[in-house]
């Protein structure tokens, strides 16, 4: 028997979730101290006013500002901006809590109609002797946790953007008083935001569990195919929230940088760009709400895969709970360690001077893994019997308590792997950035050709890496262990969400500190922190992908025991053409999201050229641009555009199951998800390696990097070219191919029981 | 019992063989009468001077120039062009001939190595109780198939180089005297090129059937075993040629345009840029030379897999010949079918004005493939038996003949579509390409993103088109299905290569007319002709992929029913990490040829803008450039930039199959298919989309077009962007990527009994 029984299991789970919880509650008290002066409530309309310091002999100023002017300005941006993003979330949650509403019908209905609605108790799918509960109770409950998934996404997103809109102003100003604060700043309400998703997924689905389970009883089998609806409500959510979110923040992003920095010769962030609180509030939609929603999304159904698939193998059998909560268990733990992680960044010594910071938070990444690394094999032997076994497609098989660690361990390591990879491509500190810059000599076209090609390149060692943890866990714990993998990349997930959106605080601080007029040296600053933030939200993506393919391949394993597949023959038409077609998908899914971009951005250009012609003195400052229409301009987009790469993403799953059965599904999914992983990772990449090269030119911190600059020369104006391309690739296409590749997965597992019933209406008569 | 017999069999099929031969030669012989001086022997110095006439009042030089003048000069400049792709060829053969030497090395010792070099008979391996050849006389046949293969390869692309450098000034001449005219003498310079190669290839492979029947007798498995080695072979020159013809083209087109284009914004060809020779021999190894070896493989493997999956069927049982023929028949029908498609174009009226050039061209895709379907439907009926069986994985398969006449049909008609779609996605008189125009209004940024957007949308009919005609032909007949569908998309192959190699004769040709300062109207005409060419460019792109993943899908087939497989099922560890990593090696593969590239063109840049500085009036006309020097850069690159990706290519089966199994090299082929053929679909048609989006804008037709022209606005600055970045992705990576998937399937199944005997090494023991 082994240590950790049911009830400690019962305990130690919210118990850590709790102590994240906390965790969290304290870091953004340590935030709130530093003070904002209460907003005033005149309105944006100040904010593009009273640039006081703008000109020669800037090191001066630092004594000779306007202090209180300059907070009174940052507290107004960070309202303006904190209105938007609450505005643009709330205006999206409206018509999403519609579709989410119309989708939980479908799912009752289609998991109803299995067993024709009927109430009566049916023999067990995986132990015909036994008798579970009716398909229509399974039907009920998976639409509620799939409510419960969709709202624990959206409060995250919601939290999250709350916690970074109150971050940012406050990190402009401590930049004021030095770098390290800044970082101190950022970093602590990045880890606010972290611990607290981390710890509300884990307490929701804990809760969700329980809850159910007095229902359910010893029906697990029922109760954990249930479960998954949570897994799919997350992801459903995080798909639109990471589409329009995207959409969102580089429609304003390449609008702004079009005329701003290409046309107008002005620089980034600067208040007299009517985009700018668009650009901003679109950080804080996208990259925190939408990345927030999307590494829940994967947490949670990396946990309902685990769960479903353990719940079929010996631990579901013989009712052994805590063996059962062990993937629980496995996040409980990767809080903790998170925690004591985050503790060396923010007490074991201050970040004293710019080129520490890209290296304090790479640090976090290796302390979090080796922490973990422990945390993880002290569950394991604790809360595991010896050995058991496993369901691996109809055969049993035998699996001892290591071979989990291992499994976990696997997908940690790998993460790691892929995130230092990931930073080698995308650091401005390495070869591949900086021969992407020096190609900028030679102009744009050079650039894109050797970005696109970093991009490319970079896929190689995480697909490895990703192949490597995949085969061991496989081998080891079939379909248990891959799922088991997903865990153990993303177990560390409250330190990598910290640094993640540490990247955009960071960068809403620079915007805030331009607008606000703040010293040269301040800007400085928060450009260094900013600069170290792409490539952490690189890395970040690098995680969330890589995390998204195993949790795929999990769900998908799930997915083709439940359709009852025995085997997905890759010789058999209808598995290859499904495998094609899959592949396709992401290419589709691109090709809209791209357009999307393009063409708000297209819209975005002539609102600001139409600004800058129409309203007199605009462009030399006299006069406030209206950042309202600009913001308008891209929920609206947003808004609109993301309709059509959601249905594909949720209809072709059902279309698919529906029109050419189980099998035709299973090599859709498969398809997605090897070809979803590769154009992913280059386009995240090859975008991050954009950005960088620029920042490398404008840094001009070498003599081969001077020789490029400065800002506004050739090479610099084409490094801006590839930084635009590189927008919609890496923050709107790039990340939301994790969740087209995971979502299509969890769905299909969902939806299950209804194709293995009713699916394959085309392809059975052809 | 059939129509056609075993001696018609013999008869028929190098009778079209020749037909096609003659066919050739008389299109030779019209173009040949278009009389160009011969070359003075004097050296290509001359080439860059007397431009007689750039100016005011060019309408009336047509009649003033001076004839004789240009017509020498066109003659010199054909000279140095042919001197030099000559010259790189054979350079290439050289090096390549040792490679296949030593490659023939490891096949005959692989291969002989599977029975331990025995040169006792063995028991057949789809029939036990009969007995077969040795390995050992498989192994030493495969190997002649290989060389025969690789040298018919080297013939192809060789004649077409000749051809195509034979007919570029006879075209620029004859546009003197019309658009009709000029297209009429590309086009059967196309023709000629296209039906020798067609021609050849068929009598080649009938003839090794024959002789290799000599040995063989009734042992069929061994004896179309050993012809794999053809298509192998054809692949493998392929390859190289490919890549090496890819680099050097686009090396030199980017690094002319870099310079030439964007910083001394003289024209496109322009004699003063010394890069301008290179890049017009670059047209002819790469275009011409490549695509025709390229198109060889593909036919060569489709034939094969199709032979070896007959030879294991009832045909190859019952030794039919007329009924294992029925490939070959179809491409003999073919060739048949595209010479009156030919005279269609050429006698069927000429080609009266620049609007006509395009129609006309998609005219001869749509007849020949009208043509075809009869011919395929008299071939299927008179050579076929009613019905017969095949090896479906160990399952026997009922086939009537009516299902192989829907198969073939099947690849034929989605070759059309393919086209089509193509065509809509690239030519300047739709939508996509327009909106991509348009898209350069707000710079080089907004057209990229749009470009890359309508590249990936361009995936999805096609796709849609590839996966109908694999399940149709699949569920019919299986492997031979594909085959055969493969087959009838390539049965056009003849008329594919007309217009295919119109297009770089075209782009040739306007080159020509620029450097011997041929008036502007004759220029307008070879523009005119040019723009068509990139479309039917692109749509050649579109076949050849097309066909690749329905060549690799049947040669995929062949090996998993020779290597013993039973099935590849995707939840399993090892082919679910063989499809993971395939699905990575095109992006592999990419990064290495578009780094190729832009090192080249960057390494071409410097020598250009060099010469323009030290060469005293060469910028004003006055002087000639080193056009060797330049010449020598592309060779040097790309002789040795395709080393890399081609051992990629060659060793990723080789290593898969021998450390890691059978199952996971299938698992690697399936992934590296369904990514391969997206990445390849959507970088030509973005690639092509942007060339024309440049030319849309030069040509000024519409108001839309004039209002973001003209040559050297803004706008048309970032098209030019754009198409530099769309070179080498239209004509290195994307046309690479069919040859990738096709010859790691073909050498997978050259190698399968290797693997099967003493393969996967590591996996074993993990």
């Amino acid at each position: 028997m082994a240590f950790i029984g049911t009830v400690a299991a019962e305990v130690l789970i919210p118990l850590a979730a709790v102590i994240g919880i906390v965790f969290a509650v304290l870091q953004w008290y340590v935030v709130a101290k530093v003070a904002v002066p209460s907003h005033s409530g005149e309105g944006g309309g100040k904010v593009g006013r009273g640039r006081e310091s703008d000109g020669e002999g800037e090191e001066e100023e630092e004594e000779g500002v306007d202090y209180r002017g300059v907070e009174a300005r940052c507290a107004e941006i960070q309202h303006a901006i904190s209105v938007g993003a609450t505005s643009f979330l709330v205006t999206e949650y409206k018509y999403l809590g519609a579709f989410m509403a119309a989708f939980a019908a479908v799912i009752f209905v289609s998991l109803g109609s299995v067993r024709r609605f009927g109430t009566a108790p049916e023999p067990c799918a995986y132990d015909a002797a036994r008798t579970c509960r009716p398909a229509l109770a399974n039907a009920a409950f998976t639409t509620v946790a799939f409510l419960l998934g969709a709202a624990t996404s959206v409060v995250s997103g919601y939290l999250g953007m709350r916690v970074a809109t109150f971050a940012n102003a406050r990190t402009a100003l401590e930049a004021r008083r030095g770098v390290g604060r800044a970082f101190a700043v950022a970093f602590r309400s990045g880890a606010a935001m972290g611990f607290l998703l981390a710890s509300s997924a884990l307490l929701v689905l804990f809760a969700a569990v329980n809850l159910f389970g007095l229902y359910y009883g010893d029906d697990w089998g029922g109760l954990y195919e249930s479960i998954t609806g949570y897994g799919l409500g997350g992801s459903s959510m995080a798909l639109f929230g990471r589409v329009g979110g995207g959409i969102y923040t580089k429609a304003a992003d390449v609008g702004a940088d079009l005329v701003g920095k290409v046309e107008r010769n002005i620089p980034e962030d600067d208040p007299r760009n009517p985009a700018v609180i668009a650009d901003n509030v679109g950080d804080n939609v996208g990259d925190i709400a939408g990345m927030g929603s999307d590494l829940f999304g994967s947490y949670a159904e990396a946990s309902c895969a685990a769960l479903f698939v353990a719940s079929i193998s010996s631990f579901g059998a013989d009712h052994d709970f805590a063996a059962m909560m062990y993937p629980l268990l496995v996040s409980a733990a990767g809080i903790v360690a998170c925690a004591a992680t985050t503790l060396v960044a923010t007490d074991a010594g201050e970040v004293g001077g710019v080129d520490e910071v890209a290296p304090a938070l790479k640090r976090q990444i290796l302390v979090s893994t080796v922490l973990m690394t422990g945390a993880v094999a002290a569950v394991t032997f604790l809360a595991l019997p010896r050995s058991f076994t496993l369901f691996d497609f109809g055969d049993h098989k035998l699996v001892k308590n290591w071979h989990l660690f291992i499994c976990v361990s696997a997908g940690l390591w790998a993460g790691l792997v892929i995130g230092y990879v990931t930073e080698y491509f995308t650091s401005n500190a390495y070869g591949p950035v900086q021969a992407v810059a020096n190609s900028c000599r030679t102009g744009a076209a050079t650039n894109v050709i050797f970005g696109l090609a970093v991009g490319y390149k970079s896929v190689i060692v995480p697909i490895f890496a990703i192949a490597g943890a995949m085969y061991a866990s496989f081998r080891l714990a079939a379909m248990y262990g891959i799922a088991l993998a997903a865990l153990g990349m993303l177990s560390t997930i409250a330190t990598g969400l910290t640094i993640d959106a540490y990247g955009p605080i960071s960068d809403n601080a620079g915007g805030i500190a331009e607008m606000a007029g703040m010293p040269r040296r301040v800007r400085e600053r928060t450009d260094a922190l900013d600069a170290a933030g792409n490539t952490t939200a690189a890395i970040g993506k690098g995680f969330a992908i890589g995390s998204a393919a195993l949790v795929s391949l999990a769900l998908f394993g799930a997915y083709v025991s439940r359709a009852g597949i025995r085997t997905v023959n890759v010789v058999s038409p209808r598995v290859f053409v499904g495998l094609l077609a899959g592949a396709m998908l992401p290419y589709w899914f691109s090709a809209m999201t791209m357009r999307s971009v393009g063409s708000a951005a297209l819209r975005m250009v002539e609102e600001v050229r139409r600004q800058f012609e129409e309203i007199p003195g605009l462009a030399e400052g006299l006069a406030a641009p209206d950042y309202a229409t600009c913001v308008r301009i891209s929920t609206d987009a947003s808004l609109r555009e993301m309709v059509a790469p959601g249905a594909l993403v949720m209809l072709s799953p059902l279309v698919a199951g529906t029109l050419f059965g189980v099998e035709a599904l299973a090599g859709l999914l498969a398809g997605a998800l090897v070809s979803g992983v590769q154009v992913a990772i280059s386009a995240s990449n090859s975008g991050g390696a954009w950005d960088n090269a620029k920042k490398y030119i404008e840094a001009g911190a070498t003599e081969a990097a001077r020789s490029l600059g400065p800002k506004g020369s050739e090479a610099h104006k084409a490094a801006v070219i590839g930084d635009t391309i590189g927008d919609p690739l890496k923050d709107t296409s790039g990340p939301s191919l994790n969740i087209l590749v995971k979502l299509m997965a969890v769905e299909a597992l969902v939806f299950a029981p209804f194709f293995a019933a009713h699916g394959g209406i085309v392809f059975n008569h052809l």
